[in-house]
């Protein structure tokens, strides 16, 4: 199968050209860079070369559905929904790794991006893709709606919980932890290097605009509207989330049992980890891979529990997960391509 | 004022060296060294060459009376107990470093360090170091207990609101982020270099050592008997301590008048900074220093407040606030000796 | 084909599991450790849980034989010369990451490494792993000698212009920067986290280990017994060895000539590239990758040539070319397992 | 005395404002920015919040004369030389932080900096303002020229044997390895963390602007007209250069004659350390502090010297040494608010 890339030099364009590089079912034949077109990919970032050295296009949606059967939008936020539509309506299968076809409720883009949505329609033909709850769906979805870093990170932490129905949503706080590359690569100032080494801060506290995306996909799980405290803080390392999760739950239990509520819930899965006691997640045991490695923990002097789980952001939590997502949509092995070992050290 | 360090050669002993050696009112006449006793100290930190070279003595009783009027223990847990004793009997004022003389009540020793106490007497004679709480305390005590460094980042940001007693304490969760220098300068494997760098983890998931000290001080400015969840983590970093509160109130309130709570109660507090609203604190802007930065933040979804607090470890969370507090109990302005800009970049 | 792993938990062992799990041609039959055989390798390193969890087994050489065709000594300096022979005698292909079989001339071990061979009949039929250099021997021998991390990162950079005997030795000078990984897994004092962070240094300036290694290797191809100064460096990061190679030449030429003569030499080689100008090698460049990045300048005000080149020290400087010696020792192709892009960021 | 800084918001003028406010003899009066004007300093840098907020006015040449003594330009290249002859036409003491008025010869700023000199008549006058070199004439000074980062290292590392005239000048190279808080405040893609962590790089081979500086000054020492091969490199972390040198001599000599001509050539300088044999210089020992340390080593098998210099380069390698100069040049002990202890860990 024929693969292209809309926006490859970005971190998550170029983990994408990674990942595929190394897929044994498809062939990487349209890349596209709005701001280095008509040079090579090896011009702009050098550890290509020798390697993969495609010219970088400029996006032409008559180019991409000439010579790809698949796309990969790795555009940000904003301009996904302008050039996504044009994919869909020429035939294209897209997986978009922006936010711009998350969220089913076109009312929530303004609030929480800023912007009205321009293409609502597609919202509803978008399916979320995690794998993890939406596999069927997603083996027939012609336009995936890749999740967020976070999200990834807080859902799939939640989702036996959320199904279970046993949270007390309003004792629920996540408190998340990334590295800087989930920030991209243009340089800004809170960026620099010498601003983010040998320093740690949260931002958008409780504002950030990966929350409703999660709680629309853990109210699903539930069955109800749900709403909770997200605060995300900045690592000094590339890459890696850790989520630490509190919750109270509505019903007696104990570790272990909870323990098995997660290994159930995730037994058909290839890429989610449930640690034994007393291990707990380290983001660098995920590090390069598509892995989400997840603990829990019962306080038993607040009877409240504790989830964490680690991912690597730019795989599980971007490219991996979309190669995992065209795996099912292509009809191929879901772990195709994605089963290397955690790089460590 | 002479003053002595007993334990000089680990960080919170050297970090002790570095503040003491620009305060203007005390001469470092004792240094001692279990491990290196009989070399100079540049021998084994070869950056106080040609600055300071005193040499390390081995620990005696009677040396430290008659060459010092004050002693700073910056000995491990569990040696300071032998030791602090014998100190005080001597009639040197003391402040020591470690953990052993935090507690009030001797049978949480047994329970959160692994081992009785020896010197249990000690305990109500010890005035615990927090100046912002105690400062009329230490000025006439002659022993004592430098907090630790998450309870000096976790107690600084919620005094303000026990005091008031407006905290609905089970819905409080604690969750501090620390860099590595606070475990201490013995090689291990989880601080191996190669280990902590591009990583991130939890430990001691709702069970490390300093929370009893922590629910110990809020209790007391509480009026009650508190407990809450407290989870630590590890940075790639050298230096900082960050921790996001989160917890519920048992008032209406808006988040500026929390903000002027805060306000109010470090009036007269040369190290709490509480920042002006959008500023967050980060470890960076605190590094090397002694002060306290911290924020409040209401999450109106929720109900829920939002304090985030920074420290240096090193100073703050250990020989910058036990400067502070030989600056009372000796009578020097509080201030001396650690008036420094933070460092940064 | 079968194959095994003597030292699995270190960095090179470890690394190595990390290539052959995705080779195609190999199954890995047997791993051993010596400090923790009988536990499986996730209870030492979790980041394998769920992936491959072999039982590591105490090294036995009738296991050896038994269970594998092919062994990787990843042991320290010292034990591999003890292990390896036993191993040969069996009648197993044989490759050796230590340096006990690197040096031809058994004299040079007290010297450098201070301790006498004990097995020096073996040094002659070792063949010396640089497949850039020995090729066709390699693919006939029965044991290897992987080279180090500094010879192979030095070795590349010198070899077309050793080969073409136009290097003034006597001018040379090697100056080389490595990540910490290369000094393994062990902790100690000087690999701290808290030590190596924000920090740089030489060490051993002058008197490296990894020395004679060179001069015999590039003494080879130049016909000519040479020496020159090495002197290496620790860098705050986990992969990576910088090489800057000073010298003057006993020829007339350009720039764009020496390119050329460098081009030339490797143009059958798949993982050495030489960088058109301007660029230069970076580290991250070939991260977790086994290339060789080169790049060549001439200071005309000196008329001096100044060689750059860069390797992951685990991968070309350790298991990524082990595994490309052990594609020529077993027939398969050379670039099997090894064709990664590098990871960046 | 009432001192200025103009260009107070980037890293270097940043830093002179944290070493001048621990100053004794000095008052800051007056602070300059121009992308900040109007604003106070700590709403661009927070951690001056408490402490010292000064506004930051738009440079006025008048409002320097009325309000301060002496005044350090901290401003970029280029913009300095349009400043500063301003200022000494005012009157005022002049220390300028920029490379403008550090080469005697104005034909080589358009040659290194490719740009003209715009007030060549100034360089004469200016000082070079190494105050191991040149101290008489520095508390003369009316224009201090500061030195750059990699000169101070470099020089410091050669004077002594320049003086004695004992290098083989054509066998010299220096090999510089910078943090990256040398490059400034400004984001680019370069310096963008991501892009800098776990990654090591050399730049402007044989090519950087600072060589001309030292091989003037080395030249003035050695009585010759003299060049030398200068390679720098970028090291992932924020502070510290560390050079290594490498050089023939043109005297038979030893290791220890030669490490006492160092002791003897800065037995009156307090900033200078010699290390004794087997120390070496590591940048996190001179980091905060305005010490710079040298370590000398004889190759015997090469016959060939390699010394080795540690400084932080905002300290002794930029503000350090600026209010060094100052001190020299207002009288003040040349110590004065430079003597803490290096920051470690």
């Amino acid at each position: 199968m024929r693969v292209g890339i809309i926006g490859v030099t970005g971190y998550t364009g170029s983990e994408l050209l990674r990942l595929l590089f190394l897929h044994k079912n498809v062939e990487i034949t349209y890349v596209t860079s709005y701001s280095f077109a008509g040079k090579t990919l090896a011009e702009i970032h050098p550890h290509y070369l020798d390697i993969i050295e495609p010219v970088l296009h400029s996006f032409s949606v008559e180019e991409a559905a000439e010579k790809t059967d698949l796309v990969f939008s790795a555009l940000p936020h904003g301009k996904s929904m302008e050039v996504v539509p044009q994919l869909c309506a020429a035939g294209l299968k897209v997986i978009d790794l922006s936010a711009d076809f998350r969220l089913l409720d076109a009312a929530l883009y303004p609030q929480w991006y800023k912007r009205e949505h321009s293409a609502p329609q597609y919202l509803e033909k978008a399916v979320y893709g995690l794998p993890e709850l939406y596999k069927e769906k997603i083996k027939k979805a012609s336009l995936v709606a890749n999740p967020g870093c976070y999200p990834t990170a807080v859902i799939l932490a939640l989702a036996p919980l959320a199904a279970r129905k046993i949270v007390d949503w309003d004792t629920l706080i996540a408190d998340a932890k990334s590295g800087t590359s989930g920030a991209g690569r243009t340089p800004s100032q809170a960026l620099h290097y010498a601003e983010c080494t040998e320093n740690f801060r949260a931002y958008r506290v409780a504002e950030h605009q990966h929350t409703p995306e999660m709680e629309q996909e853990l109210g699903r799980l539930a069955g109800q509207k749900i709403s909770f405290t997200f605060v995300p803080h900045l690592l000094p390392m590339i890459r890696g989330i850790l989520s630490t999760i509190y919750t109270g739950l509505n019903v007696e239990t104990t570790e272990e049992e909870i323990r098995n509520v997660y290994r159930e819930f995730y037994r058909n899965e290839s890429f989610v980890r449930i640690l034994p006691s007393p291990f707990l997640p380290e983001t660098r045991n995920v590090y390069a891979s598509n892995y989400c490695d997840l603990s829990v923990k019962w306080d038993p002097r607040k009877n409240r529990l504790i989830i964490i789980s680690a991912i690597d952001n730019l795989v599980k939590g971007a490219a991996g997960q979309a190669v995992q997502n065209m795996n099912l949509m292509l009809g191929f092995k879901e772990e195709e391509g994605l089963k290397a070992i955690p790089l460590r050290p």
